[in-house]
């Protein structure tokens, strides 16, 4: 928390209820309790407020200087008040306050500038101050309202909290009870939820886009980023920003953000540490809406490093941007409608549905490039970096609504709220499957964690195990278990059992899968006497009719789909691991198509496959069902296996 | 053992002493207790002898009746005799006994047939003799030997017994314990050893090889055998033999083995299983003196095929034949004094330093497939398939004395004799690091690798562990663990400690990698502050000097010399990790080059590296060292983790 925001420095000022809170349009301000110092921007607020609005508030027309006397007079436990402020000169936007009337009763009234109303910031104080009202012994608050004062009428009524209303002598008399009830906090969620789905649009669903450090010279990550932009096909306008030159690669460039003909949503920032600030302040005055910081030498720095990213935070608080990084890679959507590579990365992954998250931007980077590798199809990609302001949390949020994304993985080294990430993570893993690796383990990871990405905080490994397992995460040890659960969960439906059959030309693998499969918790299931006899009318005499099916080399490729579609007949097991060794006849791409046509009839009947030919699995026939390929029989188990636990969280 | 080579059904038959020995060019004769029967056998073997070695044995002429009376003379316990058979006839080639003289002291005789000595069956007689009489309460042999009889004098001396000589009246009288010391234990070991170099030496460096089934047709077992042993520059003769073509690609075809012009060292048999055996007689008695059987349908497939398997068997041991297989893939010698490719296997492996060894055909495919994928050079390959003659200990052995294999990859479905595999494995690992993947670990791997390569007894797993850890096996869970410190150890030295620095352009996976190493058991040491200050000297300021040093992506490729050097002349750590992940201006072929650089210099330090860059390492520029790369800094670690348990073991 800076100074500056927080007025007064007695003992008895509640520091720690002081906080930035995000709007329903992605927007920011701060919440905390009022202070004497407040006095000035409490009367330029009052002054400011509408005839109507002070009538609403006061039931008929007062003297500024009492109400701002009146505004300010706490204690913090029998009067209580909050202000939201915003903007460099911590304009004041909001007032509301408790007064005991009883033992266990307050009164609680709200006043919000009207250019303000209608972002959710009442219903979001009234919040505050129940919390702080029920520590303080009061369990009902109430409050008269006016019956035209609509606005105030809806902060009531969708609050999420049980509210009783009655109409006596021409006023509307609310009360409600000062503890949440579970739909008090839901509706709390959904607040958190709107507000940051519409931080994380900001930046990959913008309109327009400036460069600001964009550079003509390849090999700069100016110069890269905004290649990268132009080249990836975005869906909107694209500016370039350079204080020194006018033109790059053949177009206009801007001397800044300022100079620019319209209001960007989006700023990709990419100028030395020093110069971020100063940016960032002409952004906030140009109007933009998201900053994307780029820059390294923040918070992961130390000393000046931190100091420099509070004042840039400061400044979008401030101005009312959103912040993600310093210190990150930016951010990829390859949705056709958006096309938005803002990241220096060389080039972008195939599109998928999977959202990737990373915390590194160097990992990043890798990422990126082992998806391009193993035809790993994200959604988008975010490198949220020291996470000033979007957070992880915020990007499960957003994948937890976009239709384009099935699957999350997560690159982490540090929690800033370990428990929102639990109540959002349990949420969103109910529906879409959490992959994530933390690292920062050991002591070494830690230590090197905490002077990389700024993470101060490494929550003990036990304690993220913990969290993990409650939440319905899928932990990973490594980065390629990530890609292989990731890769199966884009492709196949979420086993619906633990149940696991094999399928092979050659035994030796089918051996290793099997004991890898069970290592991994599966149960290589027996067949039944029914299900043999069937297979033993198809397969040769010396296949092995046990579970693994060992179909031997001169098994055709038709065979793997006959078997399958057997297994899947007499509803054998929940998963199905395909091996694939290249014998004389039998050609991968044939048992590829076979094993295509098999998963298009398997239903929920989770499927793999394993191509041990140098070349690995050929490319899935156009439009066939995907079934994701492993390069050892026992990383389709492990994957396998992970993705059958989360099935019997999830169950 | 075969009905018919047990001479003697009655009850004191020592049955369990029947063992077929392997001699030391490479061939084997059954040894085993005589019985009444074979004294028709005996009197041949008798008047076979020349009239001076009758003399040696009997000290002047004797009635051959006599004499075959006395031989076969047994009680099993105070008069004891051996016979050494061969062939399909069962001939008789030697015959060894002693009868009890004292109550603790027995005299002890041999009489080897002239064409067979020089082979050490006497010496293997003595030994066997030793033992039974050690367990009837004999301790001392001693035994009368004429002075020209210098073979029999040779044998005593050169049986590892301690023997104490001394001649008197014309005779020398020899005197030995029975009892096996650790010098005893070491000849015999050494001609064990000398036995399977040779036999092994019949299949990897034959001169003559013969194709039986070789087929006209591509997509044949014989079809691409046959082209692949002309197509990798064979350095000897390749024939193939066909009873119904009479060319095949242009050269000539032959109609069966005994048709060939000369005698071939080696027989590649792919032909149907049923036709297997006449086929192996075919080569008995053209003097071949190894058999590969690629056919299946043996003790895999049961009932029938073992029958088949033990009929095949007795071929071999008749005609002096070494068998490898059935129901293999074949064998592979990279080297290029040899290029045999005797596997239908597409593509064979880059040359290298491992010898790899597969009971699975199937997974040799595989593994030979990824061997080319990976770049991961093989010196030999064998598939030993059902196991029936030549054993994983013999491919130990072989490897333990080829000056081209330094690593031994192992994959296992059972042990033929754990005890042995034990003792030679624990002797090699000392010398040349040993990796393997043992699989049939869970119930239903072990149901399938039973009915696979017809493996009937498979150790328990908790007994394998213990096994390879004494012996000082690596064991793998995964192929590709097995694979990659396979990779590891074949580029460079053995870590000599736990210690491992991380040198990094990329924060989040130097974290990955230290949290790595520490899980697999490695120390991520600190630096000393006198490194730290030499480090900062040409490191971004920016850069993080603790461990993982985290250079930061604008580090030029020089870099990573620099700090390997540094860290090589601090003695800081046993290994290093090198990650590298594509940054804007520094380009993967310079670091690569760099990390050569530093690895020529770097002495006993292990190295290891990560390229994070969608094509993954560039190819070590020519003649420089070689440093294995890895996809993620995870696998790295677990490679180095399990090098550096092996090195402490062998220290």
């Amino acid at each position: 928390m800076t100074r500056s925001f927080t007025p007064d420095d007695t003992a008895s000022y509640p520091r720690a209820h002081v906080v930035d809170v995000a709007l329903r349009d992605g927007s920011t301000v701060r919440v905390r309790p009022v202070g004497a110092e407040d006095r000035p921007a409490i009367v330029e607020f009052l002054d400011a407020l509408s005839p109507q609005s002070i009538a609403f508030r006061f039931f008929g027309q007062v003297d500024l200087g009492w109400a701002a006397d009146w505004s300010v007079d706490v204690d913090y436990a029998d009067r209580y008040a909050l202000v939201a402020s915003t903007g460099a000169e911590h304009e004041i936007v909001a007032h509301g306050a408790y007064i005991r009337t009883g033992e266990d009763r307050a009164e609680v009234a709200f006043t919000v500038a009207e250019r303000w109303q209608g972002r959710g910031i009442a219903t979001i104080m009234l919040a505050h101050l129940a919390a702080a009202a029920e520590q303080h012994g009061i369990a009902v608050f109430s409050a008269q309202v006016l019956p035209g004062n609509h606005h105030m009428i809806g902060v009531f009524r969708d609050s999420g909290f049980p509210v009783a209303q009655r109409s006596r002598e021409g006023v509307v008399e609310v009360e409600l009870p000062t503890s949440r009830s579970p739909h008090t906090r839901e509706r709390f969620e959904r607040r958190e939820h709107i507000a940051a789905v519409a931080a994380v649009e900001r930046f990959l669903q913008p309109r327009t886009v400036a460069v600001i450090g964009a550079s003509p010279r390849r090999g700069t990550i100016g110069g890269e980023i905004l290649r990268n932009l132009r080249g990836y096909g975005f869906d909107g306008t694209v500016y370039a920003v350079n204080r020194r030159v006018r033109t790059i690669a053949g177009r206009k460039a801007h001397a800044s953000v300022s100079a620019l003909p319209e209001t960007v949503d989006l700023a990709v920032i990419a100028v030395p540490a020093a110069g971020v600030c100063a940016v960032a302040r002409e952004c906030a005055a140009a109007g933009v809406r998201g900053l994307l910081v780029i820059s390294a030498g923040f918070a992961e720095s130390g000393g000046e490093g931190a100091e420099r990213q509070r004042e840039l935070l400061s400044i979008c608080r401030e101005g009312g941007m959103r912040l993600i990084g310093p210190n990150c890679l930016g951010v990829i959507n390859t949705s056709p409608d958006v096309r938005l590579n803002a990241t220096f990365a060389e080039r972008p992954p195939p599109p998928g549905p999977i959202g990737f998250l990373s915390q590194s931007g160097g990992l990043g980077i890798a990422i990126i490039e082992a998806a391009s590798r193993m035809g790993l199809g994200l959604s988008s990609f975010v490198s949220i970096g020291n996470k000033a302001d979007v957070s992880g949390n915020d990007l499960l949020e957003y994948w937890e609504q976009d239709p384009g994304t099935s699957v999350l993985l997560l690159y982490l080294e540090s929690f800033g709220n370990p428990r929102r990430f639990a109540r959002i993570a349990r949420r969103v893993a109910a529906v879409k499957p959490i992959v994530a690796v933390k690292s920062g383990r050991s002591a070494a990871g830690a230590r090197a964690s905490a002077s990389h990405t700024g993470a101060l905080l490494s929550a003990s490994d036990v304690t993220v195990d913990a969290l993990f397992r409650q939440a319905g995460v899928i932990r990973t040890d490594t980065m390629q278990e990530l890609f292989d659960i990731g890769a199966l969960l884009a492709a196949q439906p979420v086993p619906a059992g633990a149940r696991v059959a094999i399928v092979t030309n050659a035994g030796g693998p089918g051996i290793m899968c099997a004991d890898a499969c069970q290592a991994a918790g599966l149960d290589v299931v027996e067949l039944s006497a029914d299900l043999r006899a069937r297979l033993a009318r198809f397969l040769a005499p010396e296949a092995s009719l046990s579970n693994p099916v060992d179909m031997i080399a001169t098994a055709p490729a038709a065979s793997y789909r006959r078997v399958i579609e057997a297994l899947v007949r007499e509803r054998a097991c929940d998963a199905i691991v395909a091996i694939f060794v290249p014998p004389l006849l039998t050609r991968a791409e044939d048992v590829a198509r076979e094993l295509a046509a098999a998963a298009a009839k398997a239903g929920a009947v989770t499927l793999a496959s394993v191509f041990m030919n140098s070349e690995g699995a050929p490319p899935a026939a156009e439009g066939a069902a995907r079934i994701p390929s492993f390069g050892f029989p026992e990383d389709a188990a492990r994957a396998l296996g992970a993705a059958a636990r989360y099935g019997s969280w999830r169950a």
